[in-house]
């Protein structure tokens, strides 16, 4: 992603932690994170995100999704002898529709983007409206998306580590390249 | 202390989550948890907290505090083995004042209940305002207190294990009593 439009999504991004009442410092808004995973189709598959805090033990971090954009199936596996990352998700704004395994919900709220639908195959809908949080243990596959409104959501985990993370879209890259 | 003295500073604490923006299930309103850590002085020694999940792993709460009001010296030690509680303290609205080791702040901002004065021995000082925030490794005794307008702060942590927790005060008893 070229970097006029990270700064253009980190300004709607900003928009959306507005609305949601969340107050970041100057340093923290300049690095909102834009994480189009190498689709460069930020709109429809993404999300923008912040880290609070990520130590060996403890992370936690903003979500913000747009309306109807989705964060694809990924799972975070375990490292050096450690069980997956443990993740809270709750919502605080906005609507969020999160899959995960189990019976596969008649009439699901999301629809994936049309050319990678083939990529997700979980289909237990949770629908998260603010208050609601919904806990992924380790080693869940999950995917999920913003609602109408978009959503801001805080995730409450154990460490992350981004770039263990499995996808099942072969075409996606956790880590982000930013072209000057 | 009394059941209707809880439901009364449950609506207090409800009113300054309601002003950061904060959001609540039916069911967490109604367990706003009024710690007034045995002493029966709630007004200038206690907090109130949402505690929105405790795994194994990891635990998230929303902490709300009233102008002046205290969150005692304390520290929380190590487990069955497992190193003591980490956290990380951030600011979502009003101010707080978190004192940690380190040199003495001259002139602090706080100011500890006067008849418990002398369980009060660290003084350097961490102003903290919407956006700040502030990570305390294991085993660092600590103490804070809410500024003008009080304050309401989130914090990120590993496993809370209250029981556990050492105070300076030999007064206190962490867990709640309530009386009917």
């Amino acid at each position: 992603m070229k970097r006029e439009e990270v700064l253009k999504w980190q300004r709607v991004a900003r928009e959306y932690l507005d609305r949601a009442g969340i107050v970041l410092t100057p340093t923290e808004t300049a690095n909102i994170e834009i994480a189009d995973l190498g689709l460069n189709e930020y709109e429809q598959t993404g999300l923008a995100l912040i880290t609070y805090i990520n130590t060996e033990r403890v992370c936690a971090k903003e979500l913000i999704l747009m309306p109807g954009q989705t964060c694809p199936q990924h799972f975070h596996p375990p490292v050096n002898g450690e069980p997956g990352k443990e993740e809270t998700f709750r919502c605080r704004w906005g609507e969020v529709y999160l899959y995960v395994p189990g019976d596969p919900t008649p009439n699901p709220k999301a629809r994936p983007p049309a050319h990678r639908a083939d990529t997700y195959t979980i289909w237990h809908e949770i629908v998260l409206k603010p208050g609601d949080q919904y806990t992924l243990m380790p080693e869940t596959w999950h995917w999920f998306q913003g609602g109408p409104q978009g959503a801001v959501v805080s995730e409450f985990s154990t460490r992350s580590r981004d770039e263990y993370d499995l996808f099942t879209d072969p075409d996606i890259s956790r880590l982000p390249v930013i072209e000057d």
